[in-house]
Parts: structure tokens; sequence; C-alpha cells
């Protein structure tokens, strides 16, 4: 629109970076589609290829959307902080769903196949995962999202929201690669060590899995990056602090 | 020492996050020795043991000896920073001829076994972690240690070295719970799910793993942890900044 002021440009590098991180995830998703089409039958939920939408889930839940769902305050640097932060919450939520949704596949599958569950690393490290992230998504919804929370306290808590969104990101990451390998292993552990094209294939979705990891995480950690508080956001938190402050002189 | 003024304490907190992390660090060795132990025949090199001083060296390289160098800057920070500087440059060569010494272990057993080398995401990730750990320690030596770098290009590459430092830290990680993964898959594919003692001691050094690698990260990126500048050093910056901007003032 031409209304109003022209709205301040992205700092440079971060579009371009945004792009590489959006064409990786994309290409996560294929990648991940084709291993399942090509070399493991596809996926479907009545059938015994119920266990291969736990894979597809897991990556466009806990990894595409996961990652996207952190970026939106540096994409959308210029909108409303409400709006961002509704974006923000209603992607995780999205990414849990969906997460919610291959975590029933695998169980449903080992159920039928008499396999037991929750004994391999994987298992562990993926369902910590999930359940705290779910964990943060609630505490992120109590203390940013309903007015419940005091100004204080919600500054107190972001740090450690930061820090724990971006560890348990990781932690997705890291348990689809022990996915990765233990589905491998099982699958095709004859012929795993002749770089068989699953093989490599396979591998390559998990150097891209890293390669996702680490621009995201590059956007997210970069200082001069980092979304500015718009002008009215500056000019109310400034009220809010000069409350606080006055209400407990002591502190 | 009662000559001089007291040093600054450490920040409330830090030490008991730093003790943390050094008893989890410490555990982590013990966790794999008594795996490797109890389990796995004991550690030897000419032998057909030799293999299992792969996964000790590793542990103690890549992942304690790593973490503890970048831990140095919060826990000596009042030293001078060029003690402190030469001291997270040893802990991290030292980690690096530990992880070479992990890495001929297993080619050197895979040869004596004929087994291929580097076809699994495992091989490829550690391989790739320890490349990049060694060429970081090379860029840092080169931009920080010697007297070459100007003052301003330290400046912009610090950031990139503090990124990739704990990106490194954290692919090393990764790449050890894929280890894990696979030496379990290997040896006791039979009894795993049936949860025996082996598989979950395993599966207990992954998730201490994971810890260490949290507590670590939440030091380091904390922000009132991070070591401030002592007086003199602010004084010699602001010294080098003058005389930098000076040479240059269209910069």
């Amino acid at each position: 629109s031409m209304d109003g002021p022209p709205a301040p440009a992205s700092p440079a590098g971060l579009s371009a970076f945004v792009a590489v991180s959006q064409l990786l995830g994309l290409t996560l998703l294929v990648t991940t589609g084709a291993w399942l089409g090509r070399y493991r039958g596809g996926v479907a939920w009545h059938s015994p290829l119920q266990f291969n939408a736990h894979p597809l889930c897991m990556v466009l839940g806990m990894v595409f959307l996961q990652g996207d769902a952190l970026l939106v305050y540096r994409v959308f640097r210029n909108e409303a902080k409400r709006s961002t932060k509704a974006l923000h919450a209603l992607l995780h939520g999205l990414a849990l769903v969906i997460a919610l949704v291959g975590i029933i596949a695998v169980f449903e599958s080992h159920r039928t196949k008499g396999i037991p569950n929750m004994y391999s690393l994987h298992s562990w490290c993926g369902m910590a995962a999930f359940v705290l992230y779910l964990l943060q998504w609630l505490l992120g919804c109590g203390f940013f999202l309903f007015p419940g929370a005091s100004f204080s306290l919600r500054g107190r808590y972001k740090p450690q929201h930061i820090f724990f969104g971006i560890a348990l990101f990781v932690l997705s990451i890291a348990s689809c690669l022990l996915g990765i390998t233990e589905m491998l292993l099982f699958k095709i552990s004859d012929t795993y060590s002749h770089f068989v094209p699953e093989g490599v294939l396979a591998n390559t979705l998990g150097v891209m899995l890293v390669a996702f990891g680490l621009v995201v995480g590059y956007i997210l950690t970069r200082e001069e990056w980092k979304r500015p508080p718009l002008a009215e956001e500056l000019a109310l938190s400034m009220d809010f602090k000069t409350l606080t402050e006055g209400e407990s002189p002591g502190g």
C-alpha cells in the first residue's frame, strides 16, 4: 500500500539467509518424501506403511515449521508485535499437532508389528524434545499471550524462552539424525556400507537437516538482525518501566 | 594473596552452573569407561579392542575438553585476556590431538577387520565436525593469537568465531549420539529393545551428553555471565579504536 511512511528495509543479508533457509527447508521435505516414496514404498495411514508417516511428520513439524516459527520475529520485523507473536504461537501449535500425528503413527505401527516402544536413544531424545516443546509452548502462551504476567516477569522469562527454544530446535534436529541412522541400520544394514543410493540419499538428508539448523541458528543469533522495538513499543515499555519502578522503589 | 585489590566475585549462579558442568563432564567420561569396560571388553591399542579407543577419545576430546575450552572466558573472568586466550587455544589443541587419536583408532580397526570407512551418517557428521573444528582452530590462532590481524578485522571475525564454535560443539555432541546408536545397533540389536542394562546405560550416556551441551550452552549464552573487559583492556581498545578510525576516516 502507498499509505503511511515506507517501512524500514530489512538488514542487508538477512533476506538472502531467510531465502536460503526456506529453500533448504523445502528441499528437506522433498528429500524425505523422495526417500520414503522411492525406497520405502510411500506413506499411507491404515497400512503397513503407517510407520513412514513418522519421519515425514517429524521433519515437517519438528524441523521445518518449528524453524519457521523461530524466524517470524526476524522476517516480520515491521509488523505489530501482537500479530507476530500470534503467528509465532500458531506455527509452533501447528508443528505440535503434526508432530503428535507423527508420534501416533510410530506407536500404532509398533503395536501392529509387536515392536516395543521407547527403548532407543532416538525415542528418548525425540520424546524429550516433544514433551519439552509442548511445555515450552504452554509456558510461552501463559507468559506472553495471556495478559496475566507482569512486564518484569515477562522480561525475566524471555531469555530463558529464547535459549530453550533454540535448544529444543537443535535437539529436534539431533533426534531426526538418530532416526535416520536407526532406520538405515534396520532396513539396509547389509548394504549401507557399500554406499548404496538409499544410504547416500538418507545421509544427505541428515546433512541438509544440519545445514537447515545452522542457517536458522545463524539468523536467530546475529545481533544486527534482531527485531528492533517499534517506536510505539519503546514508548510503551518506558511507561511500564517507570510504573514498575515507581511501584517498588527498593527493588 | 593479600596483595592488591580483591578481584570482583563471579556472578551469582555462574559458579554453580560451572560446577554442574564439570560434574556432568566427569560423569560422561566415567560412564563411557564403564560401558566399554563392563560390556565391550575394555580398551587397548594393538588389539581387537582398538575400536573402543574411538568413543573414549571422542567423548574426552570433542565433548569434555572442547566444552571446557569454550568455558575459559567465563571461568577465568579476572585473568589477563592474553593468558585466557592461550588456555582457550591450548585446550582446543589438546582436544584436537585426542580426537585425532580417536579417529586413527577407528580407521585402523576398520582396516584390520575389513570394514569400509565413511559410509554412515555418523562418520559424515563426525568427520565434518573434526575438519571444521581444526579449521576453526587455525582461523582462531591466525586472527586472535598472532599479531597480524587488525583490531577491526578481529572485531568482525569474533561473532563468527563464537557462533561456529558453539555450532561445532553441538555437532560434536550430535555425532556422539549417532555413534552410540550405531554401536548399540551393531552390537546388541537382538536385545536392545528388551531394555537390557547395556542399552539403558548407553542411552543414559546419550542423555548426559545432551545435558552437558545444554549446561555449557546456557553458561555461554547468558548475557550477564559474559566476561566483562578489564579496565586496562577497555582503555586499550579505546586507543585502538581511535587509531583505527583516525586511519580511515571514511570507513
